[in-house]
């Protein structure tokens, strides 16, 4: 379908066109489109391609593109599709690929409100029983409602930023002992989640109805959640999450734009007890995503995406159904993928039962949680045309030591 | 001690000096200065009064002025100051003042990342006993760290700004029940706080010690932390407020630097057990502040913020300490302000103990939560120079009923 000659493997092709923010030594960051192993420099193929809005292109972040509307996306999905496709364009589209091994890649937008929900059933159950061992596993709202909390927008980061180890309070002995120790988090770990990126704002005051997901949404990006249980344990009674979660969210280079997800969508599982109406999904949004979390050189699990409970349709509706606005960049993650069937896992914690089942890697090491050193990349595929996977890229990070005087 | 004619009452002084962004008709929105009842016009001011970087003053949101640093805040109160005190300025400075009643003021600057925090141990124990009967009031961590949350900088509004009543799920009979419905909410609230500014960003990695307090922090705003009990009830477990409080934060329009808190610093009470090394203050910020909440037109409480369990100071050393970065325009709130003897409580969830004991107000009504129509004003006073109080200003809302598709 394209006369681009593109490369076997885990790399975008022809349909998926994902949007990004990269530079090249001495140049602005600028708006990109990546193909294969190559990025399409948008912003001088709009100029001498007719294309309106170049402008928009010539811009350190995406926010100016993404605030631009459903009918601009439309339209430059279109344009490009009719590039990458037609063979005649290919001297006007050639000049403006750049090897992607060239490019530096930025986080490709400026996040406005960061939204983490917990969607999966599987891992809110999990959590549960880890967490709260003397209490029932789903927490009473769950069915009724995405639970959701807000993180910190300020440390999402590209995928490739180093991941300090961060340091805190935690319990040492039984939390009836209620003794406390300062230091790094001996429980690190990672949640593989999906996100959601917010091109068209709405009004303060003015729900946005599950209907309304592909005008306001623009696209998607893989998330990881990184997180230091044992902080988050000590700290998350009665307001939630916060230092445990709060040090990097890391995020995926390239935008997916919904559009690309057309083939990929499914029906969601059955819902008992049916929602409320503002969350009942007429044109429903589940996703036929499937994971793949690598641990330095070993894949250790494959979460589907398919099962989650509550969609990202439904989790915009939720998180504006009380007169909250969204606006340009603001980011609403899945939470933790979790699959029910072995093999499945979103998170470590999960992976490990807590650590007391440890995972062996290919080097012949076996962990519970992350250590100093360790890589984490997240990637992805989803249905695509022709009963084919596009792939959805990734989202990779390498844990670093703590500061020395958090020893 | 200044030769402006300024009015009696309620009204800035010559020493307070906030900041604030300010439009008139037909202009753009820069920054003021708020003195007694007039606003400075700050741009043109330090472009006729030479002080360098009046550029800083012509812009939208106090972000760039925030983002030039404590040396600079320094410098413009400096110069302030002697303008408005000495007598041979009046020439210069009077034609730059605009009298309030003829301008707009807009939020003051751009919120990065809202966090609220949980400092009263009177509120924290209060709501323990009225959210969790069975439970111990104090959550375990609440004297090992100061419990915080992130809460939505998309929603933080201006002063005046109307607040819509928003609906959303909620319990109906007894939690074991099981019963949820959906609607306006029943049970909406304030909460009295005081809110910190960041000016200076950090690293990302970069803890920033209790000792760089005033490095980072600008100064303060009055915040209320609208409240819908009923919906926040219901969602909370494990992952903490979201709906609850995300419809509307209101905060004062004028950002009162921290150097006109010099004279109201105070020790705060002691604390037991001794705080981790991150969390110690040799230096410590409790703040001699009153506040005065007027529900319609009767005063109902005056919350007291001296007797705070952790402060402002120890709130951005918890909230950096896993090196999660602050940046510029980044907001954080003490937690509801409530004082441990009658007449000071931060909230009405206290104040009518979950609505059994209704307040009396001076029309002859009573109230237990919020009714359409309400208007809440919370002000504060803090201790000034010569054994003064000075005048911190207010933020005031009004609540609008529900959207009519909500009922």
């Amino acid at each position: 379908m394209t006369w681009l000659d593109l490369p076997d493997g885990a790399a975008f092709d022809a349909w998926t066109l994902p949007y990004g923010i990269f530079s090249t030594p001495g140049e602005e960051p600028r708006v990109g489109v990546a193909v294969g192993d190559h990025v399409l420099d948008l912003a001088p193929l709009a100029a001498t391609g007719g294309l309106d809005g170049a402008h928009l292109f010539a811009q350190p972040t995406l926010n100016p593109f993404l605030a631009a509307g459903r009918r601009a996306w439309d339209a430059v999905r279109g344009w490009l599709l009719e590039l990458v496709t037609g063979e005649p364009h290919r001297d006007l589209v050639e000049p403006h690929l750049v090897p992607v091994r060239d490019v530096k890649l930025r986080r490709p937008f400026d996040v406005g409100d960061y939204v983490d929900f917990y969607a999966s059933q599987t891992h809110a159950e999990n959590v549960g029983q880890l967490f709260r061992p003397n209490s029932p596993g789903l927490p009473a709202a769950w069915r009724h409602l995405p639970i959701g909390y807000h993180g910190r927008a300020g440390t999402v980061v590209v995928s490739g930023t180093p991941v300090t180890r961060p340091s805190g309070l935690r319990r040492i002995g039984p939390p009836a002992d209620g003794r406390v120790e300062h230091g790094p988090s001996l429980r690190l770990d990672i949640e593989v989640e999906a996100g959601f990126v917010v091109g068209t704002p709405s009004r303060l005051g003015a729900p946005v109805p599950v209907a309304d997901f592909t005008e306001h949404v623009f696209g998607m990006v893989l998330v990881n959640d990184w997180s230091a249980r044992d902080i988050q344990a000590f700290e998350y009674v009665p307001l939630g999450p916060f230092l445990g979660k709060s040090f990097a969210t890391s995020i995926s280079p390239w935008v997916v734009p919904l559009d690309a997800l057309s083939h990929a969508r499914v029906d969601p599982p059955p819902r008992d007890p049916e929602p409320a109406a503002y969350l009942r999904d007429a044109d429903p949004w589940g996703l036929d995503l499937e994971f793949t979390v690598t641990w330095n050189d070993t894949v250790v699990s494959r979460p589907p995406f398919a099962g989650m409970y509550w969609t990202p349709a439904q989790q915009l509706a939720h998180l504006t159904a009380n007169g909250a606005s969204v606006r340009t960049g603001d980011l609403f993650a899945s939470g933790t993928v979790s699959g029910p069937r072995p093999g499945g896992s979103g998170c470590f914690l999960e992976l490990t039962w807590n650590g007391a089942e440890p995972v062996a890697l290919a080097d012949g090491s076996s962990r519970s949680f992350l250590e100093d050193g360790d890589t984490v990349t997240i990637s992805a595929t989803a249905a695509g045309p022709d009963d084919t996977r596009i792939h959805l890229g990734a989202v990779t990070g390498q844990i670093t030591p703590p500061r020395s005087h958090d020893h």
